[in-house]
């Protein structure tokens, strides 16, 4: 185990470096994140498919539970059952547009990753940075449980549990529990717990700040201990439900995935759950009595309990919805927490966009109408009220605006539709749409999958660390 | 499933080019032997240890159920449910010795297998060319089910179902079902089914052939289908108790396995069944009801059933125990086919060597005495009498001695004093002698091992192809 100890050591202190300003020790969160003994107890594993670019190799690295997908690198880190998903990468060939540049890519991208270490983090789309086209690399960088780093290279960075980082390039940055960032490029930044921070190139800002003292009920994080709070309750105690599917070599889900949808054998399925067609359910979500109908999606890490969701629904990376009733188009922003009860069940309306990191923890019944945007913390209807405003209101807002702790700026027209086009983009990639053969997506191309397992060196120095592994087509 | 089917003709091409004298067409063979849908299903596998070499490289071949250890290189071949054991290999370093030759090793030696069908089939031990010390070459060549590569370079051959070839160098030859060679160089030859051959440098011949009519009851191999008789059904009507062994991510054996011995998790374990010390269960081996003494060893297609091994006991890959009492330091010889009943159980004193590919199916009870050699085909006592003699009166052999169809020529002595020390150092390769910390083998360096599962594309043209994959330290 020597030889893993010394990588997170190497790893704690190449991040240090970075994050000498703002000056931040990672080793007491790092040290405390996982047992040592844990990272050599479970199998990683990647798909082999003949739908996805495919290119996967691991040095010197740890990475139990971890699964990979596309083209992925993985070079002297420690990934902690983390999904690294290089199913959205830039193509040989592909022309990237920025602004008014049109840049060709000369190679196909891949996801790198180095020096770095990642506990449960998510790991997806295509570099944003137009600056590096051909590589999604994420450097002397820590990431703790749940953290989404999507489409955002990073270098020398802090990602606190539950944060997200999307389409961002971060340089030497301190992002803390449950932030949410998509802001194009920072460095040397320290964003506070719970700010939700969108900095648009369209000319608009989208600001939120949930209050310290809601917050740490939900998750809160302190030097020398892991993650704790209501978001790390709900996730560990359905951990058992993901033993059997890890347990077996061919798992079969207890429920049928008809053509066009793809359930994840690494999905964990229970009670009477139903899946349409073009369904994407990714692998290490959770469904439970859940009704999923045609070009809905659960993605990574998502719980779906006691819920409807009606048709091209998407649910983000980290999403949970438990009793609620979705209507159709319905959008999940990633770790979104919408919980109901069976006495205070939640119904959303058509077409309505949750925010990224939007909890809606119900203490009464709450019916939100067809077309609204909606953020912050909820819990009844007055709580509405102060976070949320029609699409077609918000869609008039042209300069500053504020609502409770919310205040946006610029072209709410803009905002509307590129998040929109947004999520009509997600549900093509998604395979929402699929047809006859047309408008293939993840729903599709990840139904014919087949996965291997690899696992690190079992015993003596090297225990932990698994061997030099390279595939290619 | 395009590829695999090309895959699999131009094999055929390239072995029966070599296979042109004696002219031979092994196409027959081959694509009766497995159903091309069944590359597709199973998974292969490979071992993770820190206590042998690591190399493995897979490019362009199908794998199905296969497993592999320390270094195997594999090109352009398909090996269905095939054990390749790279963990007998030569270092870089080691001195070869040959005759008056003293060989320095330059580099770590591996097993390369190019252009290749191996149908359950055995590789194992290191290569016993002398004219090729760093590669055990395995090259237009197909074998089929169940028969043993040991130590035994290989090149436009044909291996028939359960044959054995034992530290000898082949090309271009044709190997009949249940032949055994250990014959040092042969090529352009034609062995005959149920031959039995062994012909040292150090001055010896062994010769043994079962009759035609006797051999085909057990096997026959008739060209358009696969391989038939009591063999087969003797393994196929086992083959259920290996589903869930395989099924499971991390199967763990009813047995004990104490401290020094190792236990595949990938063997079928049954009944009753005791493991004691220094004890190596390979994958692939069936015990049911199966009592193994002290440095006793079940190697890959092994089956011990109803018996009772007192300790230091060979079973060589293949060999099949029932109803029996081994005596210590029994020794069972590649295939060996050992079947008592509950009626009719076989007893075999201390010290005996069964030659490989003997059949003992008993019709009546049967007692060996200690310190006996014994081969061919017995029934009852009266076959005993024409298939055995005591290694006592064998080592006073000079010259030419027969009994019924075996054949004896040379010194005795050498022939009993060269299977002796052999037997000693399969012993002390296997772990048998442990003690402390010293004498370290296969049984004690398995003990600790990771498996890595693999899979092939799982749709399309390359279906049942694996990717190019490469694992190193």
């Amino acid at each position: 185990m020597q030889d893993l100890q010394l990588l997170i050591h190497r790893i704690i202190e190449r991040i240090n470096i970075n994050l000498r300003e703002p000056l931040f020790d990672v080793g007491p969160y790092i040290r405390a994140a996982v047992e040592i003994d844990q990272m050599a107890k479970f199998y990683a594993f990647y798909g082999i498919t003949t739908d996805h670019p495919l290119h996967f190799k691991f040095n010197h690295s740890s990475l139990a539970g971890s699964f990979f997908l596309g083209k992925c690198l993985v070079d002297h880190s420690v990934l902690y059952k983390s999904d690294i998903r290089g199913d959205e990468l830039k193509s040989r060939g592909d022309i990237y547009q920025y602004d008014k540049f049109n840049i060709p890519v000369h190679d196909d991208e891949a996801i790198h990753i180095k020096d770095s270490f990642l506990l449960k983090t998510l790991v997806h789309n295509f570099s944003h940075d137009p600056e590096n086209l051909e590589e999604f690399i994420i450097q002397n960088t820590a990431a703790l449980n749940y953290a989404n780093i999507h489409g955002a290279p990073v270098e020398g960075c802090f990602l606190g549990p539950f944060c997200t980082v999307d389409l961002t390039t971060l340089h030497d940055c301190v992002i803390g529990s449950f932030a949410y960032l998509q802001t194009g490029e920072l460095s040397h930044e320290l964003i506070a717990p719970g700010r939700i921070w969108i900095r648009s190139e369209n000319g608009y800002q989208f600001n939120y700040q949930f209050e310290e003292t809601i917050l740490k009920k939900y998750i809160r994080l302190n030097p020398g201990n892991p993650p704790a709070g209501l978001f790390m309750d709900f996730v560990e105690s359905r951990k058992d439900s993901f033993q059997p599917v890890f347990d077996a070599a061919y798992y079969k889900p207890p429920t049928h995935a008809p053509l066009g949808s793809s359930l994840s054998p690494y999905a964990a399925v229970k009670g009477k759950t139903r899946i349409g067609e073009n369904v994407l359910v990714a692998q290490r979500a959770y469904l439970e009595d859940a009704w999923l109908g045609n070009g809905a999606n659960a993605q990574e890490n998502c719980y779906i309990i006691d819920s409807r969701l009606e048709g091209d629904n998407v649910t983000a990376h980290g999403g949970k919805i438990v009793h609620a009733l979705m209507g159709k188009k319905v959008f999940v922003g990633f770790n979104s927490f919408l919980h109901g009860t069976k006495e205070n069940p939640l119904t959303v309306g058509e077409g309505c966009i949750i925010m990224p990191h939007t909890i809606i923890d119900l203490e009464s019944p709450l019916d939100i109408p067809e077309g609204y945007l909606v953020w912050g913390h909820i819990r009844n209807h007055d709580d509405l009220a102060k976070h949320s405003v029609s699409l077609d209101d918000f869609s008039k807002i042209d300069g500053e605006f504020k609502l409770g702790a919310m205040q946006f700026n610029g072209n709410g027209r803009t905002f509307v539709a590129d998040f929109k086009h947004r999520i009509e983009h997600i549900l093509e990639a998604n395979g929402a749409y699929f047809e006859g053969n047309k408008n293939r997506g993840h729903a599709q191309k990840d139904s014919d999958i087949a996965f291997n397992t690899i696992q690190p060196y079992p015993e003596g120095r090297l225990k932990g660390i698994y061997p030099t592994i390279e595939i290619l087509p």
